[in-house]
């Protein structure tokens, strides 16, 4: 039995903003109506990024407001995407005149909301341009055919990526061309031990017996495509590397950006046996870790489970990567 | 039940910390025969700072080591206190010639291995000062007689206001002397819903019923004194926070440092809750929440609890507080 710190559930998600943006008085706004956080200080010049989707995958989105990476976060409820009135709203409120890079995780209602606020927000003339994320490779079909590839924890580089070359003052088709490359270049595999729980919920979304895996979880509380054995941390990280690095083609020589994600439930001693599995592994295979990460940056409640994410690092990419971001969940 | 993602259960710490290491080439180096973390390159002239104590409080003590804050950080095995020469190497490891500030929370072996270390290391030409952080209200004895409070998250202050004045070149007094004015005026309270549970092990360190909370709890997975009914976010962030009010007779006018702590099972979402009761509360009495940290750094494994420290801030703190910093898990 898992009981929740909340009050009212129906209240959760407004007044968890809130309290994040109370937390934050310096750097942060809300506007409470439209359930969006933006910096304090709006940024001008520049082209705006917003994402969002639902919420429980905190920090994401609404941590990675601030110089360096998005202008504003718009937050649905648990699971649940934002309305496109909410995007609508999110998206004038990142324009300083220079069009806005929507960054879309690829789930239906997501896209639905984010492509009517690109159209509607023409009419207030704000250019937009979508940047969908579909990194999850559990989830590729052989036809491509389906919803396609769902989006998870690539947002977080997408999301830099963009952030830095918005700052740095690339125009709408540039910023939305390096965000489109990452997210055709970045892939991930997740895997849970147990599934997370809702607020004021006592049981999670899904248990598996003791020597069950779900490999390919994604960060909804849906059932995976398969089940494994159970095995130790060496073992559960190479579930999850075997099928990048072979869909990837990454070689000796190769460099790649690393994101070893808790997925909420997961303690860091845990994430620290993963990341030590990868280095060895493409330390091995002739692959230098050119930049990590390695925390609870995309979550799905309190999942415990993991998710890795490699992308192939380039010149460019490393350098937008490495440009100074200051924001609640990331700043160098 | 909760399996955890670890290989053989007795290497955990040393795969860990090497994972941890590996993870941040740049910034951090292994000692990994006396399992410290140190900053990779040394800090010269400056008064150095080391930490440390059990594993499964992560990211304390080895997230902070970095510019601004830690020089090194030594770990013991989980909820065990590093040995006297562990914690004797991390030290000399620390000192560049002006002394070394060792910071201790207040449990018995940390206290005595630190201690030792302390007394040993003047054969090697190292001046140390301890400085005891004990901030748990809940185990304050009327009589001030037997162990004394715990220490739990105000460690993150004395860490992060030490490493600030070491930096700017104050000398091994004036850094401990900072640091027992942080410990003395911090205080802290935790609650917690369930326990956390070993690595290996199938089940937390003790379960609650239903309407139960445990208040007062430590990091250590031990019962608290008293248990409380279940109530709501809003309510849960009372218990914490009155007794927190009395004992440091806070007023209106006066300005306060927060930290509200996840105990490591806790989601954001939870913790945002817990952050707007605060923030409305001390706004209803006059005080200012003049700066705050809101996350999961003082943990105990995957306990799903809150703590909430609160300090009295004035001008000096606040400069401290604010100085650069630069860790895997503070940075500003």
């Amino acid at each position: 039995m898992r009981r929740s710190i909340v009050n009212a559930p129906e209240d959760l998600v407004a007044e968890a903003l809130e309290g994040f943006v109370l937390s934050h008085p310096r750097q942060l706004a809300l506007d409470d109506e439209h359930r969006f956080v933006s910096r304090r200080e709006k940024a001008e010049g520049k082209v705006g990024l917003v994402s969002g989707g639902g919420s429980g995958h905190e920090p994401l989105h609404a941590g990675f407001v601030g110089t360096g990476m998005l202008d504003v976060a718009v937050a649905g409820a648990v699971f649940a995407s934002p309305t496109a009135l909410q995007v609508l709203e999110a998206t004038k409120a990142a324009d300083s005149g220079r069009g806005v890079v929507q960054i879309v995780k690829n789930y239906t209602g997501d896209v639905l909301n984010f492509r009517i606020a690109g159209e509607i927000s023409g009419d207030d003339q704000v250019d937009t341009e979508i940047v969908l994320v579909d990194d999850d490779l559990a989830t590729e079909t052989e036809d491509g055919g389906g919803p396609g590839r769902r989006g998870t924890a690539a947002t977080v580089i997408v999301e830099k990526v963009c952030g830095a070359a918005a700052e740095e003052g690339q125009d709408l088709a540039a910023v939305a061309a390096l965000g489109r490359r990452v997210a055709a270049s970045a892939r991930t595999m997740s895997l849970a031990l147990n599934a997370g729980t809702h607020p004021g919920d006592d049981e999670p979304q899904f248990t598996l017996e003791a020597d069950e895996v779900e490999l390919g979880v994604g960060i909804h509380g849906e059932r995976a495509a398969r089940r494994v054995p159970f095995t130790d941390a060496d073992g559960l990280t190479d579930l999850l590397l075997d099928p990048l690095l072979k869909e990837l083609g990454l070689t000796s020589g190769d460099e790649v950006l690393a994101i070893v994600n808790g997925l909420g439930g997961t303690y860091p001693l845990e994430l620290n046996l993963v990341a030590r599995r990868l280095h060895h592994r493409l330390r091995d295979a002739g692959i230098t870790v050119g930049r990590s990460l390695v925390g609870s940056y995309v979550t799905s409640l309190d999942m415990h489970g993991i998710s890795l994410t490699l992308m192939p690092l380039d010149e460019e990419l490393a350098r937008l990567w490495d440009a100074p971001v200051t924001t609640p969940a990331l700043a160098w």
